[in-house]
């Protein structure tokens, strides 16, 4: 009987195509299976064993489980009509054969992968802007009161406690006289939580979606707000909430009062007539009466959903959209609106909301990313809770990277907090060096930072209301050092591509001293990253190789700057209690 | 470290919604590993331990190197929020935990799957009526001249050797003069090869999608042949030829006069311009000159597929479509079609091309069925070229059964040869026992048996053109005995649901005899089904269990009907060489 497993299938999540005439093949193994596995290819029209191509796998990511290996094969012109297996090599130096039915010892004679045909439209593309950049979220109605004139009447200070009932007064006009500080923080994109009219001071209850909330502003207020943010050369995309809306929503209104003879009736799940104002007549968010679920299966509602967003793209000029609770909703609406959308408008993103693995989202024809919740957990495991120790980060981390390609985990929402959750701060017991050791993680692993408002600044809270309280502006009430922090990694991020688009790799997974370390590589720049997680002080060493110019970036140490020319010179470095240390390692000549 | 592999995924692979109150899941693991599976799930808002469920997965696959478990599990209303995880039991009675994450002994407190909501879209349907039907495939040119005013002028006679140019003059007509003749041997739908308007005797290269060939006759004769398939209450579907056209289709003759300037020059690919009629100025099939291939991924492309498709279900009737080299259109295209058509014609049925495994078309967004040419590798290297033993069988059928899911099984386009093969008959050189046992694993395995035309009248023939022999009508030329046979499969199809819905179970992998078993069950009936696959007699042994009323269906002998009433008790049966025994065990009252 055979004593392992090796598994690929000639589906999207095996085999994709980055363009039209390359390919990224993966292979997953028993882990510590196998020491090599190289992929062999030929054109299904080539006879001659002898003109068959052999590519060496590259072992990217290793879980628990399983050993994740790459390759990428470049065509002439079109990738296509491409028959394949795998050859594996394991510790013994023995030599097996993967193909579709078999896995045996001998060379295959039959049962072979075939890749068919690459079209235009199978190529998995997302912006480029969108892959590596920092996000900055902004909760509306608490960053910042720029117009007094708007404020719903029974508005509370600005500063006070927050309930899931009060209003504070943040408008656009708030966020557009913040602009310059949202760009000296590093921020490339920002993502705004809803802005259309609707119930409660959240907006997630949909009530036009053609209308500026009143107490935010207008309409035009933000095209100006969007104008703001792209001459200063960012982005900003908004939140569409389109899973469910709010009860005085035009079409739920006709509901109510025609009952079945309404023409919206299959635009929601109603589940009795006469249908009520209750949870027990129609779908809604939880029990929430206030939120009816939309039947997006419907295709009058997945065509009323793609207006909406062509809308604004139009009007206001945003540049893409996040999409509330875009796991519940029928993929065939994200499918359309891709298809529909990036014809036009191909720079446009969709980001959309998961707590899990969106992997069902992400296969090239619905997001271009999702908000990486897992990523979150990961974090607060480490850090925050330090419930699982570098081993099981490095596992959690492999898997989480394994699970998307890799032209969406350099685009990944990767969050520390939202409106959703407490603040970070708040789950470490508001131990600022280990927000700053998340926030390092979270700068310099691959994917999209994303700051939610107020998190540079020291706010904290704990879970939703008290995650949304206001954003402090006078400097003394703003935590200077933790923004110097942010700033510093956005630097990094913005200075080094290694950082931004740079592939990963783990280098030290250290339990008994808790530390961590990593690298980011591209273009002969190794960046590494090596994080003690515990209370105690550490030492690590790290080697040099040949013709390596050396370079602290954090902590500057008196190492700040050393060339090595000897092979193989272990360089030991201190780490601090609770601490970061980057090293950047450049190639040169000799 | 772990010495297992343990795999599940939140995604449409290994959870699929059958009704939007029950979902199946499914678990793999390292073949031997575990004698046990069990999933657990709770609703989220449940935070009561004791209130979790437990289901007990079945074991329904094993290949040769995967177990596949199953579990259905139904909801009060719609399967939704539900968190789970998997407990497995191994040999030794070690319990362990399967997680997104981990793989412990111990009880895990986080890291759940979360199964979150299914729409009405999600649900994965299939046509009843599609599901372990007899198909029937004529290939118009040479089944019967039903008409000689509309044969080509350079019509060849009757039953000469096919070539690649020849014509022998087949037609409508003639099908409808069979129908009859079709309906008895026991066909539930004909699957047309291209009847439009098109360039050589195979109309490939279609010209005109929306007439009938003139050769073939008129676009009133093809609406007299449906009609008169669904007076016999058959069902009948057409070829739908979308990857490319021939070069008389208007739109490519637009862009060979027009060039750059015709707005059809983007439904093509061509690679440069001025083009002309050749095979490096655009992409075709193969290096085929004559079949340019369709730019799919264009929208005009799309909508101009999704009209022809919807014509000629409204003007003739016609029950569903075959579509030609499906695996190379832009999925978008079957995903429209789909989402367009069975919204308005549910009953429609959408059957694609492939050579390989079709996964990627059948996740329930796409086809409702693929040509299962994976099933005839089998059967040819099994019975054709006795290059696989029965166990090897058994995996490759395990494999191809857990490759997709069960819904789709039933539906399978189950081939032993086509318009594009050698006949099966000619594979086995001429050997019709074998392909008596090849017919009778076509018409008992899960699926949908296809019969191409003149197989089972002992048609034979090499790769095309030779597999397109004109069909015998003389009784003297057709073989009287193969087409007992093939009624007689047909109706044990009909008579037994266990044989055309019913689960399959392996009985017999008895490398020794080369002899093969397996089990079809349905509401307490058992098919057992045994192939002796060599030529030298076999003996195998049946234990029938306590209850059982046993009929042997074939051959008819002096077991024919017995009653058992003790439990255990072995029954000795005789298999002749090449020959197939196929048993009937019924549960009964004791």
């Amino acid at each position: 009987m055979i004593k392992t497993v090796v598994l690929h299938k000639n589906t999207l999540d095996y085999v994709y195509v980055k363009a039209r005439n390359k390919l990224v093949l993966r292979l997953e193994t028993a882990k510590d299976s196998f020491k090599e596995c190289r992929l062999i290819y030929w054109a299904r029209t080539e006879n001659d064993i002898g003109k068959r191509k052999s590519s060496k796998m590259e072992l990217k990511y290793q879980d628990n489980m399983l050993d994740y290996y790459y390759t990428e094969v470049e065509f002439s012109k079109i990738a296509r009509y491409t028959k394949y297996f795998f050859e594996l090599i394991n510790n013994e130096g023995e030599h097996y054969y993967y193909t579709e039915y078999d896995f045996t010892k001998t060379y295959p004679a039959d049962g072979y992968f075939e890749y068919l045909y690459a079209n235009p439209g199978d190529v998995i593309q997302i912006p480029e802007w969108s892959k590596g950049q920092v996000y900055y979220q902004i909760f509306p109605e608490r960053f910042r009161n720029g117009d007094y004139s708007n404020d719903p009447i029974d508005c509370v200070n600005w500063g006070e406690k927050p309930t899931r009932e009060n209003y504070m007064g943040g408008d656009l006009r708030g966020i557009i006289q913040k602009l310059d500080y949202i760009k000296l923080l590093g921020a490339d994109c920002i993502y705004l939580n809803p802005v259309f009219k609707g119930d409660f001071n959240h907006k997630y209850a949909t009530t036009d979606y053609y209308q500026v909330d009143e107490s935010f502003g207008t309409n035009e207020d933000l095209k100006e707000l969007v104008d703001g943010c792209h001459a200063r050369g960012m982005k900003i995309i908004l939140d569409g909430v389109f899973n469910h809306c709010g009860t005085s929503f035009e079409p739920f209104l006709d509901v109510m009062k025609h009952q079945e003879n309404s023409k919206y009736k299959d635009w929601f799940h109603i589940t009795r007539f006469p249908a009520e104002t209750t949870h027990r007549d129609y779908e809604c968010v939880g029990a929430y009466k206030w939120m009816p679920k939309l039947c997006t299966s419907n295709t009058e509602v997945c065509r009323f959903i793609l207006d909406v967003m062509e809308f604004w793209i139009n009007y206001a000029g945003i540049d893409g959209w996040r999409l509330d609770v875009a796991d519940e909703v029928d993929p065939h609406v994200w499918r359309a609106a891709r298809r529909y959308l990036k014809e036009k408008y191909p720079d446009i993103i969709l980001l959309g909301e998961t707590w899990g693995f969106g992997r069902k989202m992400l296969s090239g024809d619905q997001m271009d990313s999702v908000m990486n919740y897992i990523f979150r957990d990961a974090m607060l495991d480490f850090i925050a809770y330090e419930k699982i120790n570098p081993v099981q980060l490095d596992e959690r981390l492999n898997h989480m990277l394994a699970g998307y390609y890799e032209e969406f985990n350099h685009a990944m929402y990767n969050l520390l907090d939202s409106h959703d959750t407490p603040r970070f701060l708040h789950s470490c017991r508001e131990d600022k060096n280990k927000l700053k050791l998340a926030a390092a993680l979270q700068f310099l692993l691959p994917g999209a930072p994303a700051v939610y408002y107020g998190d540079e600044a020291g706010l904290t809270g704990d879970n939703d209301p008290d995650c949304r309280r206001t954003m402090p502006w006078e400097e003394t009430k703003q935590d200077q050092d933790l923004m110097a922090w942010y700033r510093r990694l956005s630097e990094i991020r913005h200075q080094e591509p290694s950082v931004r688009y740079g592939d990963f790799r783990t280098i030290l997974t250290d339990n008994e001293n808790n530390v961590y370390g990593f690298e980011r590589s591209h273009e002969g720049v190794h960046i590494k990253v090596i994080i003690n997680n515990s209370g105690k002080p550490a030492e690590i060493s790290l080697l040099a190789g040949n013709g390596v110019k050396l370079k602290e970036i954090i902590p500057l140490g008196e190492q700040n700057c050393r060339n090595f020319s000897e092979n193989g010179v272990s360089i030991p470095f201190k780490l601090e209690p609770y601490s970061v240390k980057i090293i950047k390692f450049e190639e040169v000549e000799l």
